[in-house]
């Protein structure tokens, strides 16, 4: 279990861009006539392989995958490994990691019958498209993104995979001609460069690429449970901070009883002023599925122990079954690969004619 | 045969790095331990697919990928059209130029028996090692090349491909394990980039490429006829410049007998001090196949008026065969494209099990 411990999870296009505000904010209500509703289009999304989820992770982005594979008629997730070797890993840490990844996706509520689960690597054509993108984007386009800018202030800028990033990530998205991406407020330029591209190319070469436009959900921010001021993260390096979805009952229950709250025993919901034990509301309402009102409704009449101790059954509840097929999952290694390679050869299928069509728009063929 | 006129010819590794001498310069006297010798290694180089050569790309190195592949055993050479679009190109010159430069390379003299003469984009191996290659290579690496330093010194900068270019070529070296690469002193840096990843790579992962060495041959450099200062380029706007390989006998004659010498008749060879008809010298001993000492020998008591009249009879005896060859390869495209679809093949069939254990080691199956 030593890998789930020590690796990070990734949700692309979350891990940068943290600077500042997004130049443009764009959502389905300001640009109604752009959006592809549920029932058309396609949607794209991809997620580091860097370990076991959080319930940061889940609440913040999985459960929405889970929902839009329900949503959509044409759904596809990447566990996107050659985003992840912009960073440092250890090969044999990555295998493991993709398969974990695969299975806590599939876990979460993933239905390979609904959304195409795959992995980015056995694509070649991402790596394709990238390259005829890049040759699309012009330096300072991708040295103005706050990544870049946030990387280049540092002492050791990275490699050149991380500058050029960004424009991996518009391959991914416009290789499948997705319409909608699910992303967060902070993560809104990485595809701004994405539907530049998708215009750089059609006005070049003529209509291919459709505008793959945001879906911002109303994400759940889950804080961490020692530092309720920063965001649930994986590199927290603090285990109590976070909860895994493959934690045992024993250790949900134990973390939320060592969370830090205040001074103040009675349950309300103010992020700013009680951020801890707002967070415990968060997490329980999104746990139990219910609103913040009707988990304060809940709590009232208990303290705050009394209360955490209603959070961590919700918790208990919601993390058992998924932690169990998790379980079961990661056991048969054979039934993941399987899994995965017909993922794969979706993929492939659904690329290898959108990349042969630019192929031959470019003048290659 | 608008498209030969107007279009531009590269040797890869020679568009760039013009503005310095290279830091480190080796030749194989330098490093005898470390050259494959002729009968053992393997041969790459690729050219852009961006139009018919003139004489003095033939004599600065076509003529040498043709003595190369009858001393070693796996000769490659590459159509490298992913590198052509880090330039704007109109895609149908594009598709004209590749099959041009391919019916270009074979009437010069490579044989698909062999070489393997391929098409750099129907390799999708090559963007795919590019991109590992890119989280190998840092940031201030690429960025102290030349080629980038001179970029970067433009008010426009130029495509993002145009930055990570250096990196393609390294991967289009490593690709097929090559150990020798045939390059002109000034491309050197190119081939240390490629040397550096090979290094990097194999610390990282374990040994699997060998290093690739330069193949530096003596190549001649033939000048404009135009302006002896300068080199002869395809770019150059003068038409009397240059002397393609397509040309006719007549145009030939004229362009020589038009060609810029001084006003001293007689034959004499000194390139510093008489560029004109030194450039002359050098044409005909290289298409006669002859000696510089030769050239002059017979060029006694003859005016340069005369000289010219035996410099044209060289050029037309040399080229008349590669112009009829040519001609008749460029009638049959259905050939051109036999031919090149068999060498993609043939270059697959080496790279796919290179990039198989390249993914293997950084960890993707």
């Amino acid at each position: 279990m030593a890998l789930l411990c020590r690796s990070n999870f990734k949700i692309l296009f979350r891990c940068f861009w943290k600077l500042k505000p997004p130049k443009r904010f764009f959502c389905a209500a300001e640009f109604p006539e752009k959006k592809n509703p549920p029932g058309s289009g396609r949607v794209f999304s991809g997620i580091q392989p860097t370990g076991v989820p959080h319930i940061g992770n889940y609440l913040g982005a999985l459960e929405n995958w889970v929902a839009l594979q329900n949503q959509y008629p044409s759904v596809l997730y990447s566990i996107v490994d050659l985003h992840s070797i912009t960073q440092p890993q250890d090969p044999n840490q990555l295998r493991n990691n993709i398969l974990d990844m695969a299975a806590s996706l599939l876990a979460c509520g993933i239905n390979p019958e609904k959304a195409i689960l795959f992995q980015q690597s056995q694509v070649p054509e991402h790596a394709e498209l990238s390259w005829i993108l890049c040759c699309l984007t012009s330096m300072p386009r991708l040295r103005q993104l706050p990544q870049w800018k946030m990387k280049s202030k540092q002492k050791n800028e990275g490699c050149v995979g991380l500058f050029t990033y960004p424009v991996l990530q518009a391959a991914d998205i416009l290789l499948y001609k997705s319409t909608n991406v699910p992303v967060g407020e902070d993560q809104v330029q990485h595809l701004d460069l994405a539907q530049d591209l998708a215009r750089i190319f059609n006005n070049k070469y003529g209509d291919l690429f459709p505008q793959p436009h945001a879906l911002l959900s109303s994400i759940k921010r889950v804080k961490s449970l020692h530092d309720p001021s920063a965001k649930m993260s994986k590199s927290d390096p603090h285990v109590m901070a976070t909860i895994s979805i493959a934690d045992t009952p024993d250790d949900i229950a134990l973390k939320i009883r060592r969370a830090v709250t205040d001074f103040t025993s009675e349950v309300t919901f103010n992020p700013k002023t009680r951020p801890g034990v707002s967070n415990l509301v968060t997490i329980h309402a999104a746990m139990a599925s219910i609103s913040v009102e009707e988990a304060l409704l809940q709590a009232e009449g208990l303290d705050t122990g009394a209360y955490k101790t209603l959070v961590s059954e919700a918790v208990i509840q919601k993390l058992t079954p998924i932690r169990e097929e998790l379980h079961r999952l990661r056991s048969d290694r054979a039934h993941l690969e399987a899994l995965l390679a017909q993922g794969n050869r979706r993929a492939r299928e659904l690329a290898a004619p959108v990349l042969a069509e630019v192929r031959h728009r470019v003048g290659f063929c």
